[in-house]
């Protein structure tokens, strides 16, 4: 078992109602002004802006809204918001939606504290010493930024999608209340799943000595997405269901599972999955289950015994892969549609990035041959 | 799923030489003068003194010491303190031991900052409204006290051993280097491994409804202890043995096995041993291997089914009995010589905390029933 460093100061809320007393826990810090952080419609249809809306102005908080974020969200939303609060200054980015909302509002609160642009904190070039307090309510689970200190943003001037870490970006407060995900579509529900087992998996295949007692919480959570998405597409109201699996999502990349771990994962599939999404803008979780099964695919070739220890304990690769298309995702690049002459231009995204993983570390040709398995 | 709140804001530095950061850490806070809370000659032993003096002395901070806190810790001890920090305040209170250590370090951090009787906050007659900063070195994994917001303190003069929490009680840091923890009786091994279960059990057998996510949670730290006591056995100096265990225990109690539970444990075996600690100084774990299964046999009668989980995926209870006994536990209040004219005064002792459990709330009768199998 490697040292580690245990930390996770956010304060998570979690179940039934719950987001209407986000309110009251800004109030609390003795907040007066916040800026909501949204992304498209799905707040309205679940009927958490509603709730966290009535919770503010009963609480005398006023609010200004920036809606918009995407799906692999982007810089230039950042540096909007963050113009914006050098007109009009708030005490705390509150995010209400998913990943992508969550990590938008890390790096505007980041970024409101910086003397610079954003992108300088993104690439590392300067480092954070300082960002606004982000309480949230999630409203759709998958990548545990609600829990995390990690942020994700793309930059399409310069092809890049990359994640930022600081111990200031944990958020203060997390709100987490299933009900509000019982709108989602089913896709969404199945590709956050597929994100929150990918990352498991990336820390499961990170190749070194696997402390058993982290072996163990690994193949508990994924037998829980296993077991959760297929009731969530039976029926997406089921609360012990979006319970469970909102729990489960939050818990597989807050960094518990890589306590005793050499590094905290592999993180090669979300390289590679990374670079689909700045070209295609292909769903996090759809880059994922393509590319996670052709990267265990061709890496186990190198060293079987994780594979083998997966396929006794949860299953073998190929029903992984027929698991996930029964779900309705995809598992190759032929399936959203890439052309096969742009294998070429995703093998040099990742490849930029240097030899990337810790499993097998993969060169430029350990990438060309995972990128045409995922073909 | 039940509603739940997250909180855990101890950072826990884990792994081999990492007693010797305490110094840096401490200064990290602006801290000058602290005091040293310890038991015995085990920190002399374990060479953990010497580390965590010599840290402190390259940082520059000054320190009193308070040796000698017993297994199931007392009151006076702790009024001792403060009275002593009364004439020599300090910035920090610095346990160094297992969980009667850093339970004492708790009371005497909230004590310091209280002005009234300690047995007040213990009691709940008065609330913790402000804590010392307490920062420790763990020697002795078991309780979890260095990852959570509880403290357990005897009071010999109103015959009450009695459990107090605070979101102020949460260590601010806590080391846990599994070296420390080589030289360890392992009789002490065994009753901490128990302890660590217990925690567990008390969970696990709740009697409410739990959720699948949890149980199989449960199931992963129970046979982490199982795996990690007979090794330890075997051999003491059994690195990744001893981390394993180490990270379990404190993972076992600090909260994080409860969420979503209707109740956060049931705690009946824990009341129930409470009164033998109290009465024969029984340590904490033997007063668990001998209360614990005759719980979970007399409460199973009123609902088989968890039992009968645990009988498939864990083991029957008359093995996890043997267990215990091949250990060396005592499973039987008769192995530690209670004569059975004691058993009344048990009772007694037990039933004056009102109806006590959750699994099946139990009045006089049942505890009658319990401690005579256990007898």
């Amino acid at each position: 078992m490697n040292n580690f460093t245990w930390f996770i100061p956010t304060i998570v809320m979690f179940g039934k109602g719950t987001a209407t007393k986000i309110g009251d826990q800004i109030a609390g810090i003795g907040a007066k002004k916040i800026m909501l952080i949204m992304g498209g419609q799905s707040v309205f249809k679940s009927g958490a802006y509603e709730q966290v809306a009535e919770s503010l102005k009963r609480n005398k908080i006023e609010f200004i809204e920036m809606t918009g974020v995407k799906s692999n969200p982007r810089v230039e939303f950042v540096r909007e918001a963050i113009a914006r609060l050098a007109v009009t200054p708030v005490d705390v980015i509150v995010p209400v939606g998913g990943g992508s909302v969550y990590d938008t509002a890390k790096a505007i609160a980041a970024g409101a504290k910086y003397n610079g642009d954003i992108w300088d904190l993104v690439k590392g070039k300067a480092s954070i010493s300082k960002t606004l307090p982000v309480m949230g309510v999630v409203t759709a689970s998958a990548t545990s930024s609600e829990m995390n200190n990690i942020a994700v943003i793309s930059n399409h001037e310069t092809e890049e999608k990359l994640s930022f870490t600081s111990p200031l970006l944990y958020p203060r407060l997390s709100i987490i209340d299933p009900e509000l995900q019982y709108t989602l579509p089913e896709r969404q529900t199945v590709a956050g799943g597929i994100d929150a087992m990918a990352h498991v998996m990336e820390r499961y295949f990170e190749g070194n000595e696997i402390p058993e007692l982290l072996w163990d919480q690994h193949e508990v959570f994924l037998r829980s997405m296993l077991r959760c998405i297929p009731r969530l597409r039976a029926n997406p109201r089921d609360y012990d269901a979006r319970a469970e699996y909102a729990w489960t999502a939050a818990l597989c990349h807050n960094g518990s599972l890589s306590c005793g771990l050499k590094n905290r994962g592999d993180f090669s599939s979300h390289k590679l999955g990374h670079a689909l999404s700045l070209f295609y803008d292909t769903p996090h979780g759809d880059s994922l289950s393509i590319m996670m099964p052709a990267w265990i695919e061709y890496v186990s070739k190198f060293n079987p015994l994780p594979l083998e220890r997966f396929t006794k304990n949860i299953m073998g690769l190929d029903e992984l892969r027929s698991t996930f298309r029964s779900w309705g995702a995809p598992v190759t690049l032929r399936e959203i549609k890439v052309p096969e002459c742009d294998i070429e231009r995703i093998v040099d995204n990742v490849a930029k990035l240097g030899p990337i993983g810790t499993f097998k570390i993969l060169e430029r040709e350990d990438i060309i041959e995972i990128t045409k398995i995922s073909w």
